[in-house]
């Protein structure tokens, strides 16, 4: 089979922001170029599936175009037996798979974290998250054709990590494209529900989400859910770009930027538990001696395709908790759903008609399967660059 | 194939405490009849395996007895195609897998929960976990042939649950057995290495851990890992028994015995990071203003196969952190091990000579692969059984 050199396929990725698409005008915009926006809590938590305008974008550089979906080529390479270069409508032949998955910046309620000490990086407020009903082929099913099995930790060639190569143009990388890994197992664990995305919510892809092709990654941060997919390629190592070497790590409260080691850290995947909650009401600023009638809704969710076991809500402080009331999930035409299935997805939670006295300190915080709980502060888990903050929301 | 009645084998479950095996005299015991124990911490962190030995014991009954090992055979039936009735010495012939694994307890460090707010339950000091090597046939094989494919969700009958069913005789179960059930997919994949392990530490089980034959969940609380095993059933429904419904739930701290609904919970499985220190000298009775070099060692774990990123330690009370040196990993003699398998083992850590002016406040805590971490306090996470609980060490 021939292997289109990259330059074929006229899938570009732009130098400048003259080709960026049109966006909602709703959203809260947290940097313009590269776009980095999010919509309203309310907004966020109306549906349980997200709209794909409400949905927050996440770049690193402009918007690639694509003006001839019939001219893309996805290249499949590396330590495999059999390299491939598959077009859309080969892509789409394979077996569907619908999946609705909840992706999140790892950067999700940064703004929070660095009214403590300033953390490096876009702010966001707690809505960089959004859940979507992803259409698409397998990745552990498309890595078969390149003769890899399901469930692999090595190839025959050696190969241990699958490399996901976008065709964007990031500052970070000096103009290259964004990059990002897994481990070879999880990609071939058809379990892990790893997609290559061309629909979102029963569309094609928007421009904004990844159109023509995407990466999604159930249950890890959302950096790893490549965009603008252009090649795969099986590596003996890990991914070594600027996203997984140098950002997206853990680090502990007591390193900054003069003693930092990027390479003591392994890149982030899995995350914690997570949970936030917006009220009817503004209950901080009521005045006094009002009796106020507020309702809550917010959404909780972990990594790993851990589930929610329950969210607990208090308006004293935390003196007393109330367990708020879990919203039915939402089955998306054509989706993969048993019980047995991991929860790739959030719970949206509500409780409502809640009798008040101001002033309130309300606190919402979220258990999940693994009994795992939020750290009450963010000083726990301060850390330079601002990721996974899961604290306690107020 | 002949299935053989439950009787038939001589594998029995006494009634009384007259036929207990023999314990090392060095352990803690928290009840006598049934028999359950744990090593001190430092017999605990003094090796990465734990000897049998020094393994904690938690049992429900009196410890069965077999006397004619040939005799034993493993009843496999429920909603499979083909029921089975296997030797020891037909399960000694299918690949042996040897996982390292730790088990712990759900109510490892009950105690310190209870020092807040009564909780039921046996109390257990922060030693009720060990790390073993487990080695036996793996589940998904059995299962195989007994017509089940790896990673199957419902057998062609409807199976969706597999049931672990003991031979000993329990007070909760009114006399029946102990059982717990994992689901169907979880039990069929190979890679949760699932074991019906007839070895532990290179010798045969011996009887307080479940000889001839005990169940194995790696990264699930001990309670599933079903000993002296006798029967296991495919089952549309999960396990009903006692240690399934009305026990190993968890409840938020506003629930107590008069407003409790078992049902409301699913049973535990995965569990939250864990860690426990132990230091050289007592250093919170040490005299003031005398200077003290302390060495600390201690285990970090967390379940669903998450490793641990680190573990921070602080001599005053949490201003400051230290991080962790990790002990190396022991591998034992076949061990099936891969940068990509799951973690199912502890991590062992250790800081020494650590320069102290007491009075101090040590505090030690753990963060996931995951990034999760321990609550800070039992207040938040005090439940009526005491279970789980993580909170930061002191
Ligand atoms: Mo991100
Ligand atoms: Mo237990």
């Amino acid at each position: 089979m021939e292997i289109p050199e990259r330059n074929k396929s006229k899938l570009r990725g732009p130098k400048t922001y003259e080709e960026e698409p049109r966006r909602d005008p709703s959203l809260q915009i947290n940097s313009k170029e590269p776009f980095n926006a999010e919509p309203s809590p309310f907004a966020l938590s109306r549906s349980y599936i997200t709209p794909e305008d409400k949905f927050y974008k996440r770049n690193h550089g402009p918007i690639p175009v694509l003006m001839e979906p019939s001219t893309y080529h996805l290249v499949l390479t590396g330590l495999v037996e059999k390299p491939l270069s598959l077009s859309l409508e080969y892509l789409r032949q394979l077996p569907k798979h619908v999946v609705t998955a909840t992706l999140q910046c790892a950067g999700n309620r940064r703004t929070e974290m660095s009214t403590r000490r300033k953390v490096k990086g876009v702010g966001w407020g707690a809505a960089a998250l959004g859940t979507a009903a992803w259409g698409g082929a397998r990745l552990s099913d498309v890595l078969t054709l390149a003769g890899v099995p399901h469930c692999t930790r090595v190839t025959t060639l050696g190969g241990r990590h699958v490399e996901f190569v976008s065709c964007d143009v990031c500052k970070e990388e000096e103009g290259g494209p964004y990059k990002a890994s897994v481990p070879l197992l999880h990609a071939t664990t058809p379990e892990a529900d790893i997609l290559l995305a061309y629909e979102m919510n029963g569309k094609d892809l928007n421009r904004d989400h990844g159109f023509p092709l995407r990466v999604v990654v159930p249950g890890v941060i959302g950096a790893r859910s490549v965009k603008w997919l252009e090649t795969i390629t099986v590596s003996e190592f890990e991914c070594q770009g600027f996203f997984m070497q140098k950002d997206y790590k853990m680090f502990p409260p007591s390193i900054d930027w003069h003693n930092i080691d990027w390479q003591s850290r392994c890149p982030l995947m899995d995350f914690p538990v997570q949970n936030c909650g917006r009220w009817s009401v503004p209950v901080f600023k009521a005045p006094r001696l009002v009796v106020l009638q507020v309702n809550f809704r917010g959404y909780a969710l972990a990594g790993g395709g851990r589930g929610i076991e329950r969210v607990d809500l208090s308006v004293d402080g935390g003196k007393t908790w109330l367990e708020a009331v879990r919203l039915p999930r939402e089955h998306f035409p054509g989706e993969d759903h048993d019980p047995q299935r991991p929860n790739w997805a959030w719970v949206l939670w509500e409780l409502k008609y809640i009798k008040i006295f101001p002033p309130v300190d309300v606190i919402v915080k979220a258990v999940d399967s693994a009994s795992n709980v939020q750290p009450q502060s963010v000083d726990e888990i301060w850390n330079l660059r601002g990721v996974l903050n899961n604290s306690w929301h107020r």
